[in-house]
């Protein structure tokens, strides 16, 4: 039996619109509605034919649902969980895949009737591509999933969240919403951050040109951009929501950039020699646990 | 003709390998000698055949070429230097691959007799691993090779470098060694220091364990963890030799962090979204010029 019958996304960028693809390909039968902020997009998906129905409001787009699912940036969460509250079907389970859980938690939370149930949820995958025509029915394929419930949350409306995740091929993990704002705050929006900064020192630094820049770009900073290319309005919202986490980690990042700098400046060898090796290791791991290939240079072409 | 017959690489790993089999490829007639520090080296690029002949010593690599290239850690020049300048052959070239040219001028040049064509290269290229059998024939090809000329430095010699580089499929271009190296510690230099730091105090974060940090890597840190795997020796050497310019590059990386770090803290949305949407046409540029692929997450498997 299929987790759910009638869902619906409210976003259909990168995300919503390869969560439609992927229910589609997984889930052929379930009747997917949903809609965006942005005319242009509702009718780019429409031309697309992603959806059973493409409504020109949240409120619309969630009457019926069973599964109703927010896809736009976290700043977007109050207002449109102030649009669909009176809309939702008794018992309906919202979730949303957003890069911070404990403002979905406190934000979205306090909106919802009390016959709905909020389990947020964040499926760790992306591109640096953005909009409808960025997504693809794979991209959550083998990608983990994290489930937040917030404290005392319906276990079956839990369970039918992590069978409809684990359907379209994710790796389903549970998590304590602040915890996972810790970890994220490691794992993806710290390195989107620096990545974000040191592209914009690259581009307005004296003595070396932006063509400079571009042309060279092969010796590593292009992995850079790549992850500075992602959503700016996704990401703005994740910093603003996930301040706490984030400035945190941020303060051991500059303390361990600035015992590196020491090290060079002072000539210590064998201090930088340790932690670039003990690096490769964390890569290795990274490798076995199927997060990554080996494959040379991203197996890009040569 | 071919500007040169009889090549010496000083050094087989991934580079050194890379050009012995990039030789091979391009220019089969071309004799090629070799050595490597690690016996095991030498042992492992005899059993792949790639050289004609793998000398045990830099001295006895060296006799009779007409180009040595030096494919070793920017540390150990001084070294090799001392011990193939007795053995080269007059008029012979010696050119490097090293990621900071000033330095190559400085330690290599006071050590060559006067007969002897000191050009200094860079090819912009690698991958992150290491050792002979991670080269592979095409590394340089489309990428570029920056070749620095000392002041005086004679035409004819530079002329049959650029003729070698472009034959072996790369786009070259000269620079001032000084200059080569601000631009590189930009797109290079700072990139792979920034990412070693930032693997590092991800791996000893307490609150997030080691495995979860691996876990959820493809948020965006694995991208940090590959240009964080390359060869530890080398790196350290290129931060050692070329100093004044990764602190001049890192005092304004860390200026610039501090003002993202400040805009989060202060919730100054305007700020964060006009920093991250300016990089996107930095990350455009770069695929416009042809230095990277456009594919989603760099073509990796989902």
């Amino acid at each position: 039996m299929l987790p759910f019958a009638r869902v619906s996304i409210i976003g259909l960028g990168l995300i919503g619109s390869s969560l439609a693809r992927a229910i589609r390909a997984k889930m052929p039968t379930v009747r997917i509605t949903g809609t965006d902020a942005d005319p242009g997009v509702r009718e780019r998906v429409r031309e697309l034919g992603l959806l059973d129905d493409v409504a020109d409001s949240p409120g619309a787009a969630v009457v019926d649902a069973d599964l109703v699912v927010l896809a736009v940036p976290l700043g977007a969460f109050a207002a449109v969980g102030a649009e669909i509250a009176p809309e939702l079907a008794a018992g309906a389970v919202v979730s949303d895949v957003g890069s911070a859980k404990q403002i979905v938690v406190d934000s979205l939370g306090p909106l919802l009737p009390e016959t709905i149930h909020l389990i947020p949820a964040h499926p760790v995958a992306g591109t640096e591509r953005s909009g409808p025509d960025a997504g693809f029915p794979t991209l959550f394929e083998g990608r983990w999933c994290i489930i937040t419930p917030p404290p005392g949350a319906d276990e079956t409306a839990l369970a039918r969240l992590s069978e409809f995740w684990s359907r379209l091929g994710s790796k389903v993990d549970l998590m304590e919403p602040r915890h996972h704002d810790l970890v994220l705050a490691v794992t993806s929006h710290i390195p989107h951050l620096i990545a974000y900064s040191i592209v914009g020192t690259a581009a307005d630094l004296e003595g070396v040109t932006r063509g400079e820049v571009i042309k060279y770009s092969a010796g590593g900073f292009r992995d850079f951009t790549r992850i500075a290319a992602s959503d700016p309005t996704m990401w703005r919202d994740v910093f603003l929501t996930n301040k706490d986490a984030v400035l945190e980690v941020l303060g051991r990042v500059s303390e361990d950039l600035a015992v590196l700098q020491r090290a060079i400046r002072w000539g210590e060898g064998d201090a930088l020699f340790q932690r670039f090796a003990s690096s490769r290791d964390i890569r290795r791991a990274i490798i076995d646990a199927g997060q990554d290939t080996a494959d040379p240079d991203f197996g890009r072409q040569h």
